[in-house]
């Protein structure tokens, strides 16, 4: 469908950006193998970023964006050549094309406000992302979509028909090349099937400051603690419910003043923001996930 | 003994002050009969703070601060002609003055952060109380303690000598009219029969942001989780552990770079700073608890 | 014109609802005789907050939010009973009904965001007040706008129209009976003139966190100062440019990884959240200005 | 003076730890360079952060922690060395001992809450400097000083004997080697020739969130501004009264009912804490400073 609304554009100057993502045993030399490869190849590093888990012996992670004339021409070739420094250092590694902008299914359900946020984000240019469908067990946001130029589709979710739903949510996501799942607030659960084909690549934001409220009406069960604070978390789906890799989390001041229906209210800003700042990482290559937890290079 | 260090004292202005706490349930001429009542005494009042719990029938909670001249010769007759208007709405209150200062005894064990951060809330005049002993398991904080005139009493605690030890502790804390026994990072499980005694008078630090990380190691147990946040619990202690009702919390953000070492070292300030403040507000009779929550008039 | 979205309703619980404002010179008493008389009235009260600056002489601030049967026919009896109360205690006042809602005018420029944020807490019903009309020196926004319902209005300002170009925002403004004029990043100065026929009730959200930066391009001036926080100040606009007594501001961290766009980015967060939390305070008449200060009854 | 008090000491793992600062204009090939140097020297890098401003031709700024055999013996080789890879680059740069702890002189005034912190964080290991001495223009703090071992200088200074009590402070300061000068509530001001002495070496934390009320009296200033938040700046002290590079700045909420006491009872918390922070990095040697404003890496 063509687009009636385009998002502004960011710079030209990501055409030839890519962004490496790296993980391996720690040892001496990997920086000066890396930046080394990088350099021979004519590439500028413009950022960098890593973290080694534990000096003495452990993990090392990094991220570098840096620009390489004729990126596009010359990758398979580059990925080829770093190949082989990766194989000496037991390398799981990426390297991406930024202008190669990630495909986004966003899930939703009945409250707006996550879809809202994220919407507004792209068509900012914050969210430098393709959406390429909104999925949703009701109607109601169809008129938010559309007038985008964002197809909407709405499938019906019942206990009896959920099987069929996913089938068809997974067909059109698969059949989009879709990359990344959003639920903005999608009250339906995700099969394990579903998480199988997209580890790490579901992102999920839950209406409690996690492993607080784990499971449903987080904010009735932050209402009878009595808590002070409430918050938000944005996580990559796994098997266990509200248990995967936390991306990002974000909270606010509560009183006894604040009945259920102001917890509600206050988390929606905070369920929007910390969502979009998750999704916004996630497509920028900035997060990496180990042992149910991730680093993130923001 | 006679203190070597003087508090400051805040300005004598306290020395007519009374606090005023009530909890009722709510109808139409609370507030009308409860101010006009200090009118006709002759009160000044100087801060109100109410709370309705759900205004269609609900729970009414006031607490009112108010001078009033000759206080100390008139406060018996005051709180027996109070009564009177109390057993009309059938209110839970108290008067209390402000310069009778609550009695504290601080519990400790081998951190010292959280005491040494009351103890200079209380010199400074900040923390508006005696403190009228420091108990400890161990022995390491006496020299911090004793200089400033304030009675340490070493009690050690293993599982064979525990109620010995605490029957101890009760004798000293009871025999010195304590109000209110703050753990301060005291490490030790407090019996049900002490909890019984001091009920909502017993103020812990939990090192995590509750209902998250019960119990031990809840650094350890947030450095697992891989949260973006941590914080710490001010709460009355009751018979479920770190279940008790919430007085104050606060947090902080921390990232992958944080191991749990670090989560600790940060946490302490978090620990130090919501404890001081929970038990100001407890001092300053600003705390109100209800089921198992608490109304905080700051 | 017909709205094509009508916001969500609150509860109709708010019929009967009134709202109390007074400020006056401190004494014994005030609360006695303003409580008795809503008691006698027969009203409840649902929320009440005070202030005394300077308990020893000084001036005293209540915000009473009640209940009264037949509130609609009872009011002006209700006014000119309760003039009496506040001659004696030379108050100034007002007492309005919480469904008697406010009329806003939002005056946008080129900037989207703040403009949104309150047309999204509008139609959820978190903002309880009628959007007469939007005003702009361009044209953008009225596809935003429009098919909400709501009046466009594209008045283009130049140099030379100035004058003009106010002149005909007054007579929209005074013709449609505003309350409250919003300037959502609004890049035009309001003439004395204008001020003088809305005091106090002219709402900007500046661009930064005053008293820093005021003026043009506080993004630029914060980067050059090289500030580690940001923030933005909702402010009621007198006749000292971004000098008029603060109703709110809120901050996020910043980093030398942030230039002058990234800072404008991380700050339109800031600034929507920030108007739209004193704009809804406003509306449900929180705040007393006194001496180019606010008192906010949150 | 024999330390009665030894602070808990690090790990012995920072025997062989070295820490590289460089900053120099950006071109490809810096990562390469440096890391290559130190893979050969077989040196481990622990720790790096760079930041390029403006990737299009700008700055690069790199920071490296890392551990080297035989560091002590080694080091003047290292830096001879490397000094050629600099000289290709035009870097500024230095390469410090992380066991090499720098020498703090802390200078006092009535306030204590700044130096009791920094004390603080110095026993308990997290502050990794030597505290050469303490210079205060008041005898105050004497007691809390001398008995960790560290020696106190009563220096008085009146506007005649200004002038005389810079001397000996300086004489002072430069006879102990000492490293930085921290400024902790102290309230005289620094000559240009002290300034001149120890550029970017004078950390003073300023009691508001500049360049928000400059000068004397910052929280009366902030009282009658009627702010809703008040902050603390940590800076290195130039020529410019509180117009240096900013290192660090945090805040507060505060509202009406704060009168000037309470901002500064509320103030005395973020000025400790700030102050605190910004020493450790800068004793780190995590701070660069560029045109007036730092690059932290914290």
């Amino acid at each position: 469908m063509i687009p009636k609304v385009t998002p502004k554009s960011k710079s030209i100057s990501l055409y030839n950006r890519a962004r490496m993502l790296v993980s391996c045993p720690d040892q001496p030399g990997i920086v000066a193998a890396v930046s080394r490869f990088l350099y021979e190849y004519g590439a500028n590093i413009v950022q960098s970023d890593q973290y080694t888990m534990d000096p003495e012996g452990g993990l090392f992670f990094i991220r570098i964006e840096f620009d390489l004339e004729g990126l596009h021409e010359r990758r398979d070739q580059l990925k080829a050549d770093f190949a082989q420094v990766a194989d000496k250092f037991q390398m799981q590694w990426s390297i991406t094309r930024a202008s190669r902008k990630k495909r986004l299914a966003i899930f939703v359900s009945k409250e707006d406000h996550a879809l809202l946020e994220l919407l507004w984000h792209w068509q900012s240019g914050d969210l430098d992302a393709d959406i390429a469908m909104v999925i949703s067990n009701h109607n109601d946001m169809r008129e938010l979509v559309e007038p985008l130029g964002i197809p909407y589709y709405h499938i019906p979710v019942t206990s009896d028909t959920k099987a069929e739903a996913e089938r068809q949510q997974m067909e059109l996501v698969t059949g989009a090349q879709v990359d990344v799942v959003i639920l903005a607030r999608y009250m339906q659960i995700i099969s394990p099937k579903f998480i199988e084909h997209y580890p790490n690549r579901i992102i999920n934001i839950h209406h409690s400051f996690l492993p607080a409220f784990v499971g449903g009406k987080p904010y009735a069960q932050a209402y009878n603690r009595g808590v002070k604070i409430i918050g938000a978390t944005a996580h990559y789906v796994t098997e266990e419910l509200d248990g995967g890799p936390i991306i990002e989390q974000d909270v606010q001041r509560v009183s006894h003043r604040d009945n259920v229906e102001d917890l509600k209210r206050i988390g929606r800003h905070i369920e929007r923001t910390v969502l979009a700042r998750a999704v916004a990482w996630h497509v920028e290559d900035r997060v990496i996930v180990h042992q149910n937890k991730t680093v993130v290079f923001s």
